[in-house]
């Protein structure tokens, strides 16, 4: 295979890896790579395309993992001499995409829900996990510490008294005492500058983003995001028709001057200042400013995902980005996720008032509103005091926890994942040794019943060392030791 | 004021009205058009624009809603001495749109946030109803006959018996359960062609048609919808990049001949076949022959609003357009709203197999799922066998309810209001004499807490004679003499 023969002119806001691999998924259906063939290595494939060795990776295992590509150890990488049947018609409208007007039916999805369909999907990550088997599942709380009982009471007890009230729609911008309790919230634990009015219920962050590039952005408009970073932002940023532009993030977080070299007139930029996602790194004082004062210079917004800094375990946070100077341009949306649990499917995003009715508006297009059950049975959970009580009690578990897998891995991964403790957070970046492929290491990990992702998943087009992510919220204190003591097994 | 110098250059997809009430935000705001001026008249400005008098009335009606304009009965309509203030800067932002280059400050808010904002929002209209002030709202199931009780106790049982299980995420596409339990129920009452695979739980018909715009056009590509028909279709193209194109409704539901005059090009159409919104038609056999001809011929796609069916008095319902040929070019939604209660936001989209992944995609994307306990009870609603009683409680309740409608209006709104028995459905069409604004007259409805929307605000660019919906539904027998007899007292 000439590699300078593959086009990359994927979909607009798709990163190298998959623009990549929709053209090897193109180059196998149209038949110009025929089954059997053994692919380049992927080093040598990065050199002639001069693309990263780990954009090529990333595009390999994600066509090794639908089927369009079979790895033999030692050996290399083929085509398979079988294509995958069940996601055939889906890949092959996508695959039509960039090449239109080149086939006699025209795709069955547009272009753009090509794009979605190709984008790397975190979410499927999320389900099917047995019991028990939750090791190291990143953003996952301790669902065993869950206040069941006490949920139990809040929900009967609530539609006991109120059910008649629990029927018709809620606003779109959401339950009127829960954007109170929330609005109250925030104020008090993360200097954020608001009035209930400001508050919108969403679905969580990932709705939030959605929402923010509907609202700010056109399509064809830019939008920063931090690489390594959540890449399901990518998702909501495609179903927008807008572009993702990969800034890389530093031990200071999002690097703000490499974003203006890259594309000043970004309109929305996606951060985590309080710690940044994946890597754990709080956003430097230097770097909110640089990055409030393009926001003002530029007319572009920021959206601020606080999506756990609730579990500060030393010293008090740095409050949000948000409330830094009245009138910044910032958006914020946290979630009860992370806090309380993911079913819920509650979050908020709090924007500018001038900003309330276009983002109610959208909200309601895409569905009206939130169940009401849920937040009237959260708002009673924050307004009784059940909240505070519950986040103090989680932040006491999680240090314990992150304590214990700390002093585990020093005892057992030496040598083979160095990990060091942080003040905030659910979760630990496990480095591993230079050299040492983590998507390889994160397989035997699955193969021993341990989920550790691996960080080179989230990054777009940032090369580094490789690292396994390890969440320590949903590891209770006398598992740690044997799920360390496993993952030393799997990975020696 | 010169009316050739209003420019209708408003946001792609958003309706005539829509653009000249923008147009004249627009004159307002910039000071073309002063503060006290007087207006034209509807009937001028509507010749001097070629526009249908409903739009110019339309767009009137909105800047009266708004505040800039303000009517005095008898001596016309006038620019407001005081523009609006809670609105102005989200309005100013959207009435640059248009204008964009002309202004210091760039937009606060993208071309597409301005266009969405500018929708009207069906949506607003559902809140903060006083209880027993119900009549005639459209589209409320009857709460008051809610199986309060029996669904308090599936929350508790399920609560307690799987309380571990409805913490985590939901798949994107919804509870596997639910899923089964309603390709059980579509196969058997509505013929619906589909597997459980192919069910995806959505929060409702907004958010169906929000991810088939999304999934199935590009921006810039048409869709028709049906005139007179459900407005918020609008949000979910406008959200998409997309156009509407509004299509004649006729006694055998959309005029599939016509567009195919207007736009044969079209993407998607959207269609209530089973009962058409608002006015109740049933799509003939011989129409939706037609429109399944030529969405095979354009390669187009159907989306299918199946959303009242349940309630057919007389005879079987015709079963859905979905199933009626084996691979229809068909999507199938239908909601639990107007079923079991609107605050649950579940409602499903059946997809053909090859588009499941990426309808899948984009649910994940828009915000990741629905919440679990919801699904569950609601799957455990109707594997126990209490759904298809209360679908005949219901039923039997309805009809009683539609019959107490008609036999009071016919003694009471005698050339006032006429009103024909249908079917199916929750609603009937009351007609208003010839040249009678359904608009003043649903305004003095409301004076007497009356909720009738007038059949206008569902018109795009049809005219036609005024009618008040009259939901009946959420409107107990006992109670309908009474409801009636005001209507007739405020029309009189």
């Amino acid at each position: 295979m000439a590699a300078t023969s593959l086009v990359l002119d994927g979909p607009a806001g798709a990163p190298l890896q998959e623009q990549l691999a929709e053209a090897l998924r193109g180059a196998i259906l149209a038949g110009r790579l025929a089954p059997g063939t053994r692919l380049l290595s992927t080093r040598a494939l990065s050199e002639q395309l001069d693309l990263s060795r780990n954009t090529v990776l990333n595009a390999y295992a994600r066509l090794l993992a639908e089927g369009y590509l079979v790895g033999h150890t030692g050996s290399g990488t083929y085509v398979a001499r079988e294509l995958p049947e069940r996601h055939a018609s889906v890949r092959r409208a996508a695959s039509r995409g960039p090449a239109r007007g080149l086939e006699a039916e025209p795709p069955a999805l547009s272009r753009r829900g090509a794009a979605l369909a190709a984008v790397p999907a975190p979410f499927d990550l999320a389900r099917g996990i047995p019991p028990g088997r939750m090791a190291f599942r990143l953003g996952v709380p301790a669902l065993d510490a869950f206040p069941s009982e006490l949920w139990g009471r809040l929900l009967h007890t609530r539609w006991r008294r109120s059910w008649g009230d629990l029927l018709s729609w809620a606003p779109p911008a959401g339950h009127p005492p829960l954007r109170r309790a929330i609005a109250d919230y925030l104020a008090t634990s993360r200097g954020v500058r608001c009035v209930p009015e400001q508050v919108l219920i969403v679905s969580g962050s990932q709705q939030a983003m959605s929402l923010a590039a509907q609202v700010l952005m056109d399509p064809g408009d830019a939008a920063w995001v931090e690489d390594p970073g959540y890449f399901a932002t990518l998702g909501a940023l495609t179903a927008a028709g807008a572009t993702a532009v990969p800034v890389p993030v530093d031990a200071e977080g999002l690097d703000v001057e490499a974003g203006l070299r890259l594309r000043p007139d970004a309109k929305l930029a996606f951060v985590t200042p309080a710690h940044q996602f994946p890597l754990g790194v709080v956003m430097s004082p230097r770097r909110r400013q640089a990055l409030l004062a393009w926001a003002a210079r530029a007319k572009a917004w920021v959206l601020e995902d606080d999506y756990d800094s609730e579990f500060r375990y030393v010293g008090r946070p740095l409050p949000a980005l948000q409330g830094r100077i009245p009138d910044a341009r910032v958006l914020y949306t946290g979630t009860f996720s992370k806090v309380v649990a993911p079913s819920l499917r509650v979050g908020y995003l709090v924007v500018p008032e001038a900003l309330v009715d276009a983002f109610a508006a959208a909200r309601g297009f895409a569905g009206l509103s939130s169940p009401v059950l849920e937040q009237a049975v959260l708002a009673d959970f924050l307004t009784q005091g059940h909240f505070n009580r519950h986040v103090r009690r989680m932040r006491v578990l999680y240090a314990a926890r992150q304590d214990a897998l700390v002093e585990a891995a020093r005892r057992e991964l030496k040598g083979l994942v160095d990990v060091e403790p942080t003040h905030t957070g659910m979760h630990l970046t496990g480095w591993l040794p230079e050299g040492v492929d983590d998507r390889a290491a994160s397989a035997r990990a699955a193969q021993a019943g341990l989920l550790a992702f691996p960080l080179s998943q989230f990054r777009l087009e940032s090369r580094g060392r490789g690292a396994l992510m390890l969440g320590y919220s949903p590891v209770p204190e006398e598992q740690m030791d044997d799920s360390v003591a496993r993952l030393a097994r799997a990975l020696r």
